[in-house]
């Protein structure tokens, strides 16, 4: 005879729906747009973009979605005041230099921010001073700005930090992913390589103009999280190179020609490697998939098997981070301080006042 | 070229070590003892047990290490107050109605928790009167309170909400879990029934006396971070008889008797069938190992490989809480309430003073 129970709904019919404003509508913030038109707990009330091609359009021409009644604008303190947000989904670059602005803005609004900077993971390694002047503006003002997304943000750091929950001890942590670009979009193909000659790419890698953003951030905060003072992170980035023609939607590449990047970052602790990680993006890869290994006590061992898809899964984690940032106490934080990530719960959310109508 | 980061190692060299009393020195509480001793941000101020056998012993002879120079008590009150704890690592009971006058007399001396007790991963499915008096009482004494551990706690739950951060939207989830029970220690093979008579074993499931704690919390955990309004939770136990002769250090299990308990669990949601739990805890099983199993978009598909050993991971669960408890909000809280958990970070933590010295 099974025991059975029965648990009761506890819904809060007075919860009104989150004010969102995206900021940044190229590829991700499009797909985050979709998603949080999508959601009934949230709501679109402003949208911003500096390209004259959007300004001016129903966001919901390039949501691919019907009429939102909300028109693009490239007005940023304006939009926001306006809009009377909760929060800005903001997705307009990697960097945190590029970005560090756009934030001080947004912040002086009241609004607090998810956003898709890579180096906003953890926002110290590079940029330090950025770092700490949005922290301060952010309490000033009482709101939370944070970075995430999948990778970083999610696969490579969060959970191999979540991992460890079940340790008494960690020695070292490896993390491997292996994207197959082939079945990415086309901006992703063209960020991996695809098609390059082996000397061009190594080229652009020097210029700083390739390879993937935020290893080394997801060793810092790795770092970071378990305590460990690192006192070296290296990281190093090379061609992967095809052997046999491999042709996707987007690209032909021949032999000879570069198809996807090795992108490899390491960090020691008094000269020994205690944080490894090893991405490799490219098409065809032999077995997709992402891997957790922490060698403690015990040691665990993850595997997401087929791996995590980029595409979907980084417009996923911004929205669904949207309430622990609403959440989280003010100020810059990292994804070890807001509290357990997860999907979008069901139906409406309470929202603990602060910016909004 | 590889490029290169050096990061600064931030100790605060004012933090003291956190004050822990245990509560309850039986299997976990002694683990957790000894990782809470060896660790050099914890200290243990005290430790309360009811066994005569027990009390006035110097607490290091329980816990097989050097003298710790704290003898075991059982007076509850007298010690809690002397020790002027931070924390309680509370291990008595799986059931709420147990551990409710404990949690009670462990909060009226201004003491945080964290509990091994199972039936409080989420405390309003079975004793919800008991939660919501232990939330209001902590609240009232600006303590937090949190029941954790390997499972329930982290692998069928915890892990399983934290994987879909990287979903768009989430349909069902599928958690199973093999555990080898001839690895394990003594108690819990008993507890898993080798060498009972398979009519034996099911007079003690109707009687309440056998069968793994906690799985159907871990389901209404689930479903509660979802915000999944769960109409039914089933839960059904069968012994796993063997057909072949299993030997451990401390069981001789022959043919046609138990060698494991196969136990599983079910949450609805109108009709359909959207979380389930499947944990087999027998002798050498197949394949032990834990799985993660969401279908949504994308669908996630983890697999820990050899899967939790519980011995070490639900002490290690405990004592890394701490840090997440001690910074929680007042209440009643679940592991949806903390921050990101994590292993206990290297070096001294920061207390933001409440209780203790």
């Amino acid at each position: 005879m099974p025991r059975t129970w029965r648990i009761e709904a506890k819904r809060d019919a007075s919860a009104r729906p989150v004010r969102v404003v995206l900021f940044g509508l190229g590829p991700i913030g499009v797909l985050a747009g979709k998603l949080v038109h999508s959601k009934e707990c949230l709501e679109i009330v402003g949208a911003i973009d500096i390209d004259p091609k959007k300004v001016g359009k129903d966001v919901g021409e390039l949501l691919g979605t019907a009429k939102v009644g909300v028109v693009v604008s490239d007005r940023v303190t304006e939009t926001l005041t306006a809009a009377k947000a909760d929060i800005a989904v903001q997705t307009t670059s990697s960097h945190m230099p590029n970005v560090g602005p756009q934030l001080a803005d947004i912040i002086a609004t009241g609004t607090n921010i998810v956003s898709s900077t890579e180096e906003l993971l953890y926002p110290y390694l590079q940029s330090s001073e950025i770092g700490d002047e949005i922290d301060k503006l952010a309490k000033e003002h009482g709101v939370t700005v944070l970075g995430t997304g999948v990778n970083p943000g999610f696969v490579m750091d969060t959970l191999a930090l979540v991992t460890t929950f079940a340790c008494r001890e960690v020695r070292s942590i490896r993390v491997t992913r292996v994207v197959d670009a082939a079945t990415r979009r086309g901006p992703l193909q063209r960020k991996v390589g695809a098609g390059m000659a082996p000397e061009e790419f190594r080229c652009e890698v020097e210029a700083g103009r390739m390879g993937h953003v935020g290893l080394v951030e997801s060793i810092a905060f790795l770092a970071s999280g378990l305590g460990w003072a690192v006192d070296r992170i290296e990281e190093q980035i090379e061609p992967v190179v095809a052997d046999a023609s491999v042709k996707t939607d987007y690209f032909d590449v021949r032999p000879g020609q570069v198809k996807g990047i090795h992108q490899t970052g390491a960090g020691w602790v008094k000269g020994e490697k205690v944080i490894e990680m090893d991405l490799l993006m490219c098409m065809a890869p032999d077995e997709p998939g992402d891997r957790i290994q922490v060698s403690g006590d015990p040691d665990m061992d993850i595997r997401i098997c087929g791996g995590t898809p980029g595409d979907v899964a980084t417009p996923a984690a911004l929205v669904n981070a949207i309430p622990r940032v609403l959440a989280a106490a003010p100020g810059l934080v990292t994804m070890k301080d807001i509290s357990l990530p997860s999907v979008l719960a069901a139906g409406r959310m309470r929202i603990e006042g602060r910016a909004g109508g």
